[in-house]
């Protein structure tokens, strides 16, 4: 059985849906960022990064979303949520969930968790002030060169595809106008209407 | 035949190191990143996020140092490169990588790429003031929790190795001292040590 720590409105929700996608059995640890229970020591026992999502499995422990979303694909070769016969094509899917943690997930973390970067309030004002452009810039990439439809890598459903829709959520907050993304738009409301994803949203929520 | 696209300095050199101990046959392509070599159209058309490393590939071009690391590791499995057979312990190396790349690397690049997400000059010097704290906050967390020795992942030579190696030349610049990573400190001799290490040092010194 695994576990899943997550906290709602984070980037787990993308590991809580392969999870859905996969068909696997799943306990969800909710954690609460508000009580700050990601720097308590039960949980920086789990994960010392003091982040989620940590996905605790019969042999240990893993952390990254991208290393979580490739571990799920890996051990649910029925699901077909990556093209695992292929070392290009894995690849692939691999480079743009990497593309969403260090740059994307990034450039949007700016708003929230300026503090990692810098102490001085008006250095984190002027970072938050930055976040529409740099995240912007982001997403048009995805919607002109990256995003292929109608999931992320074409014809298939893949990993990438519940973490851009996770990180696609925070678009509105971080100050992007949506209307200027249409298949980023378009992809958000096809991912809406699965079941899988219906189902985890609705468990985050709970 | 693969092609890197590389500039000195940068983080290329790990997908560069691990090409070589796979025996990889590479043509070596630099940038000059004082030039904006990777601003110019030539590039763009290869990567149109600006960035190296670029891997150029009979089926392809793969940006993003993990998906390349991993993409070498399973390319050419002889080299045993990465623990391929167990998708847990695939995951391990896959974690570790990402940590590198969304949050190591992250924590450095404030120091000269500061203009990603802020604008105002202060802001800017405001956050390389904190690289040193932030930089060094993530080794000491390799240090103690994460680093297995005498390679990263233990007694098994990885894809981690060469990424860390690469991220911990920029220690002394970013402001930690070595000497408080000692386990690092070694890791670094031995690496130097290894001839493919040093024909890719001598390579993009060239």
């Amino acid at each position: 059985m695994l576990r899943l720590f997550y906290a709602a409105g984070t980037c787990a929700l993308a590991s809580h849906i392969a999870l859905e996608e996969a068909g696997a059995e799943v306990e969800l640890v909710r954690l609460d960022f508000r009580s700050n229970d990601q720097r308590k020591p039960e949980f920086l026992s789990i994960n010392p990064k003091g982040r989620v999502p940590a996905l605790v499995t019969d042999k240990g422990i893993l952390t990254e979303t991208p290393a979580i979303l490739a571990f799920i694909a890996q051990s649910f070769p029925k699901a077909r949520l990556a093209p695992l016969a292929d070392p290009f094509d894995f690849a692939c899917v691999q480079a743009f969930n990497s593309y969403l943690c260090s740059t994307v997930h990034i450039a949007h973390a700016h708003r929230m968790r300026g503090y990692r970067w810098a102490d001085d309030p008006a250095a984190i004002r002027e970072m938050q002030r930055k976040v529409p452009e740099a995240v912007g810039e982001c997403f048009d990439l995805i919607e002109r060169m990256m995003f292929k439809g109608p999931w992320v890598m074409g014809e298939a459903y893949t990993i990438c595809d519940p973490y851009l829709f996770t990180l696609s959520q925070w678009l509105e907050a971080d100050g992007v106008d949506p209307a200027r993304l249409p298949k980023i738009v378009e992809f958000r409301t096809r991912m809406s209407a699965r079941p899988t994803v219906k189902k985890a949203l609705a468990e985050e929520l709970r």
